[in-house]
């Protein structure tokens, strides 16, 4: 690996935020997958989970391999999924256009926090709905019903960054120096 | 037009921002265009600004048409178009991942505002960065270039919501009684 690149690299691991990861429950248009990957990659996410239902297909046309700078991890089930990240002790937030949710704006963002994402047709799924800590709206005022997923994974990443930016979280490395030693040992990303 | 509906599109009429749109610069992924008029109708956007390169072919899969509820203006050239908007004493904005870029959070959207968003592969062409009153960024940290570009009209929209909701905007009616007879008129949106 060259000096720049090298560099290059440890600059980027410095501002990533371990803490703060999506959930992509059942995707399955490769356009909104990009989209969402090159958001996390702006903000600082380093790894996204997912559950794919047609995992092949998914993860062809997509930017989910060397041409991006996150790592997604894998699940066989929502369930599965929400062990994992209690275990990381991330508070699991759902996005869900229901009475119950609260305004995405109103959520404390600089804890360790995971935000599930539905499926472009059908939404998150009872069961994640369930498994959720809790549900988060975007406010709309129009006549259409629901964003774009990739637009409102986006807003809240964002609200996310603006949080932690406030909260000095891109001040100091988050990163464990294992896990940057590993980044660097494979010289950059998968 | 049963009461109920009519009574919809007066509720949807009085949090109409018509001092609010975004000027769509030869944008060519119908499924982008898609996301941006869900987006505009979210907040409350009534008209978008378009210059289309292959007019027939952007139109075709686009939610440009009866789904939306949100109006197309379209203009031959970027010159005609920056000329529309400063005849309405807009502020024209244009995204650029330049130096000279502002954080588009900097930026006051209790104005009257217009953003113009830049072809998916070149980006905003000179023209409209020279014609433009001011360039804004969304700040990114990772090693991607750009966001995607709806996603980028989604973040701008969404700060502009919440500076006018704090502003009081969406608490009176800023559609002219004139444009909303028309509407009413019509029977709804084209
Ligand atoms: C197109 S929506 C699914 C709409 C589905 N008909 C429903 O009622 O849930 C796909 C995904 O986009 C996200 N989404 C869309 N609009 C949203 C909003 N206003 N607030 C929060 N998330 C939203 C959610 O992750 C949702 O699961
Ligand atoms: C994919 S980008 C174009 C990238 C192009 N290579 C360039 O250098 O401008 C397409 C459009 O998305 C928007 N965009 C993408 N990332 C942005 C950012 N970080 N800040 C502001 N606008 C952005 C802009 O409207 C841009 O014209």
């Amino acid at each position: 690996m060259s000096p720049e690149r090298n560099m290059r690299i440890r600059q980027l691991l410095a501002l990533r935020q371990p803490s703060l990861t999506l959930c992509l429950e059942q995707l399955d248009k490769p356009h909104n997958v990009s989209a969402i990957v090159r958001s996390c990659d702006a903000v600082g996410v380093h790894e996204v989970q997912a559950i794919w239902k047609k995992k092949a297909q998914i993860r062809k046309g997509t930017a989910m391999g060397s041409e991006n700078w996150v790592y997604t991890r894998e699940h066989s089930s929502i369930e599965n999924a929400v062990r994992y990240l209690k275990q990381q002790k991330m508070q699991v937030l759902v996005t869900n256009l229901s009475d119950k949710a609260v305004d995405f704006r109103e959520v404390d963002y600089s804890l360790p926090t995971a935000i599930i994402l539905g499926q472009e047709k059908h939404g998150a799924t009872d069961e994640a709905i369930a498994l959720a800590d809790q549900e988060i709206v975007i406010p709309m005022v129009g006549m259409v019903q629901s964003l774009n997923v990739s637009v409102a994974a986006a807003l809240i990443l964002y609200e996310a960054q603006r949080q932690r930016q406030i909260a000095g979280m891109y001040n100091q490395p988050q990163l464990s120096a294992e896990e940057c030693q590993k980044v660097l040992f494979q010289g950059g990303f998968p």
